[in-house]
């Protein structure tokens, strides 16, 4: 009985301690990085609600949290994290910390550096990413989850240490609109997605408008990506589109952009050649289509004076020995690094051209 | 009414169509690759009941099928796999597909080449892996779970095609023993594991004798290490195995290998410098104090005129960008590729030197 008493205080005063040692704040207090347009839900891509007849599972992605981060800084020794996901079946792709987890960037000397993930473990999940830091005062990056909503979060640090909301540390807009691989499966975490690895590599901000399956370039997903100011598009939009699909919906797509925005580059990527279509002999037809249909259409459209129009070729895109795919289809963390060697100096030096360095 | 019956008909005639489509073998009819030593049960890495006193853990282990790929041959132009796994949870630092799912790979112009998955979708699987290949005669590795036992697993092939064991496409054997990363976390699929790489890549057999989170080096374990028969060892079981264990057990564990085996080279590898190690500071240090501990046992040991010892030191391993792991302790694909480029032209020239090309 004694022993049991004894037991319940050294419990509480256990819980007691922990509690006293780390103290949590709401993430809504802190900047919002990698949102392609202020929102009135502080977690999702888009306001929804501005954009009548969208497809269903494009309304529904918008909510996932790909390519947003919270800036903050603090001179905390710790950073903890307790968030709150949806039900969502996990996906078959992706690491639980990329589909439902966080990850932690830290600048250090000037660069983003890595610091320490936050592992899903439930629904609503408390973990301490990284500890036994000095205590001066650093900025950081908290990438949220690719492939999941987040129905709450906050942000722990040591209890006496400081804490301020960030800046936006990437310069300009620009745009990724794409499928699974823009949203980013399959990096290994959150900050591992081609979008979040360009912006740190150049400074610029590249915002993640990845539908994983859905990126079918409709004439009501076209407007909405159109009606989003940016200093740049690039359209990664291929592999969720059939040949027929490319055909009919890129000019409008690119109209679109163009009417609204006159001078802005428009980059149009071809898919990622899919690992799998060097066997299975349909799949590789099927892409092979995919690219020459949107090679003629971006052909089209230059020839009609589209002006500031770009292609990338994929090629070379996910190297030759065929190990960049996590299925043969999604780039895992090799095929992503190959991906952005590949496409960043492209798009470095179109953008320069524009004035956006 | 009749309408119903139609859909029945129909539905009965479809699954008819698609099981005569489709015939399964039992896996345990071809050649299993990647084992240590034969053993009564074809899916496990090694007879736990032929060793005593094992930690539990190790024991468990040893039924994960890290490392294993069964090798056959077909002109099928698909294949399919139905295959049941563990009830354990999902691993939060691995896709499904690597923690239960199958990875085939295919040799093209003498080259072996990525070709699909098997999702895991269930405690019972059944997936197509691949289809639409043209129908000559190829072979086949199919890589098993990382981090499960199979329980049962039958290979599918189109009803009329030719199928037959193949040949171990692998020669010698080299034993790695080592921790979580060894096994396999964090590769994207089974395949990408980096015992897996160095196979494809040099055609020589890197036995995967991966612990998660139990490569300690106990005495038990050293003598099931040196039980087995192989043409050299590496040593990758710094990680899971604190500086005092270091210096406690190296020496037994190296001295327990020579003695059975004279003349096959031992190679030692330091720890992966964590990347959370660098703003963790008491992670940091504790990396640097075991990789200091290998590397004073190793010298006492060829002090002590151990033959054929050899030493490989981590700091350029994952390289320089910190973006090589998945959480800051588990190499992701792009930091098993920078590791394997790093470590393999160490271990090609090492072996090389004792006649194992």
């Amino acid at each position: 009985m004694l022993k049991r008493l004894l037991y319940t205080v050294a419990l509480i005063t256990l819980l007691h301690n922990t509690s006293a040692q780390v103290k949590f704040y709401p993430a809504k207090q802190f900047t919002m990085v990698g949102k392609a347009q202020e929102t009135d839900s502080f977690y999702h891509r888009l306001d929804t609600n501005k954009y009548k007849g969208l497809p269903k599972r494009v309304t529904q992605l918008l909510a996932n949290t790909a390519g947003l981060a919270i800036s903050f800084k603090t001179n905390s020794t710790s950073i903890s994290a307790k968030w709150c996901v949806s039900r969502s079946r996990p996906n078959q792709y992706l690491t639980p910390i990329a589909n439902k987890g966080l990850d932690l960037y830290v600048k250090i000397d000037g660069k983003w550096q890595f610091a320490g993930v936050g592992k899903n473990t439930a629904l609503c999940s408390d973990e301490v990413i990284i500890n036994n830091m000095d205590n001066t005062e650093k900025e950081f990056l908290l990438y949220l989850p690719l492939y999941d909503v987040i129905r709450q979060l906050e942000i722990g640090v040591d209890s006496k240490a400081k804490i301020e909301t960030g800046i936006n540390p990437f310069r300009h807009k620009i745009l990724i609109y794409g499928s699974s691989i823009v949203q980013g499966a399959s990096a290994s975490r959150p900050g591992m997605a081609y979008p979040a690895k360009l912006s740190r590599l150049s400074g610029i901000n590249f915002i993640n408008l990845g539908f994983s399956g859905s990126a079918k370039m409709e004439p009501e997903v076209a407007d909405m990506v159109a009606s989003v100011d940016a200093d740049a598009y690039i359209l990664d939009c291929v592999p969720n589109a059939n040949a027929q699909e490319i055909k009919q919906r890129t000019a409008y797509l690119v109209n679109a952009i163009r009417k609204k925005h006159p001078k802005a580059p428009i980059i149009v990527m071809q898919s990622v050649i899919r690992e799998r279509g060097y066997v299975d002999k349909k799949m590789g037809e099927a892409v092979r289509n995919q690219n020459l249909a949107i090679q003629n259409e971006v052909l089209k459209l230059l020839q009609a004076n589209v002006k500031d129009l770009y292609f990338i070729t994929s090629e070379k895109m996910l190297g030759f020995d065929h190990e960049g795919s996590i299925d043969g289809t999604h780039p895992n963390d090799l095929g992503f690094e190959r991906m952005v060697n590949y496409i960043y100096p492209i798009i470095k030096e179109t953008l320069s051209k524009h004035g956006i360095n």
